[in-house]
């Protein structure tokens, strides 16, 4: 039975001051396909702020479990996270955001799991993280490492979705590339063209269409692409409009 | 001469509304280590807003460069990328925003980069699309996949510092790419060459520039091929040799 892990991680917001970040937390959890939000003490909750910065999401802010404790939110969790953006006196293992979010998924998958937040100002208590398993951060600017608690919430719920899609290549179009014969097509009647201009010297041909076959290769040239090109040359070698 | 890749990469704002979203997006480039703010006629900047969410960023919202057009903000840069919610119609290369960042950081190295950002609302134009060379995307909830704006440059700020810490430069010969002025008077040459000829119909385009800019996007082209190529479409329009 396969199960979708993202929707097996509760993100725990821990004694949060502003109600707009709780919002903007429910936003980034939806983007990222996660939608279990769980509210430890909230300071202000629920409040007009919140829904506001929720935009779509606030479904993930209706469903929000409330507790009045940390033990009570991790309850059930066979594997807590705590998010900090502060060295730990506690030599706590210390992961980055990528690791823990592959630690993670790979509990999310057969059960639940959970990342926990701190406060804005004062972040996350020690005993707070001695709750969860593994102490994860987001590497930063060591001369400015405060990031607000929901571009957090977004950079963590980002790596979890990323880490549960695997490689999966990105949305990409599928492209039409020209073959072979049709590259050399385009190159022959280029070189054509640019001898009869006198643009390409044979006698000092200054690597110009080993140059061009490095740019084209680069760009990968589809077949239309390549009919484009020699439409092109087609035309302002013989135009259809222009006076002699 | 090691330069910070980081300290080369201009992060740009098309019309963004909210100030507080401007706010927001300074704080998460300084955390990651980022400092070049560029706004393009942002709706309401300065603003006290923008000032609170900046949070201790004051400084990069101090320092942002304020342009009225897009051009304008991508003079100099060797690289731009789009950053995008949405699919395109045109299959423009669309690429997550983990490629993007270890791509932009190759360039960033040794010339300056960008990415760009849209309206809240309207995300970017087609035509903002098109000076970019490439199109980048947070993979996201297909059935919510809309980042807060300041969301979506913290993740894509936190893949710039990942993949600037994380990768040694790869020992390629180096490249110097086109600039944005270079590669804008390319489009322009071909397009009046093009027009001249009859080849582009002002009536029925066909989306022949679009896709002119998306083969040469991907590409990533170098000064000497921009020359090369305006070389080529001079010679073919006014041969030295071909008799009349």
């Amino acid at each position: 039975m396969a199960v979708n892990p993202l929707k097996n991680i509760r993100v725990v917001l821990c004694g949060t001051a502003h109600p707009g970040n709780i919002g903007a937390a429910a936003r980034a959890l939806k983007t990222m396909g996660l939608a279990r939000l769980t509210l430890v003490a909230p300071e202000r909750f629920p409040d007009p702020q919140a829904v506001r910065l929720a935009s779509g999401a606030t479904d993930v802010l209706r469903g929000a479990r409330i507790c009045a404790s940390l033990d009570q939110a991790l309850a059930g969790a066979a594997f807590a996270v705590a998010c900090t953006a502060r060295p730990r006196e506690l030599a706590v293992t210390m992961v980055t955001a990528r690791e823990a979010a592959a630690r993670v998924i790979g509990v999310a998958r057969t059960q639940p799991a959970a990342l926990v937040f701190g406060n804005e100002t004062f972040g996350l208590t020690g005993e707070d993280v001695g709750k969860c398993q593994l102490l994860a951060t987001i590497p930063a600017n060591p001369r400015y490492s405060s990031l607000n608690v929901a571009a957090a919430v977004q950079v963590f719920a980002y790596e979890l979705r990323i880490a549960a899609l695997g490689t999966a290549p990105a949305r990409e179009k599928q492209r039409t590339l020209a073959v072979f014969e049709e590259i050399e097509g385009l190159y022959g009647h280029l070189e054509r063209a640019m001898l009869e201009t006198g643009y390409l010297n044979p006698g000092h041909p200054k690597k110009l269409m080993p140059r061009l076959r490095r740019l084209f290769g680069r760009a990968q040239l589809e077949q239309e692409e390549v009919n484009i090109l020699r439409g092109i040359v087609k035309t302002l070698a013989r135009p259809k409009l222009r006076k002699p």
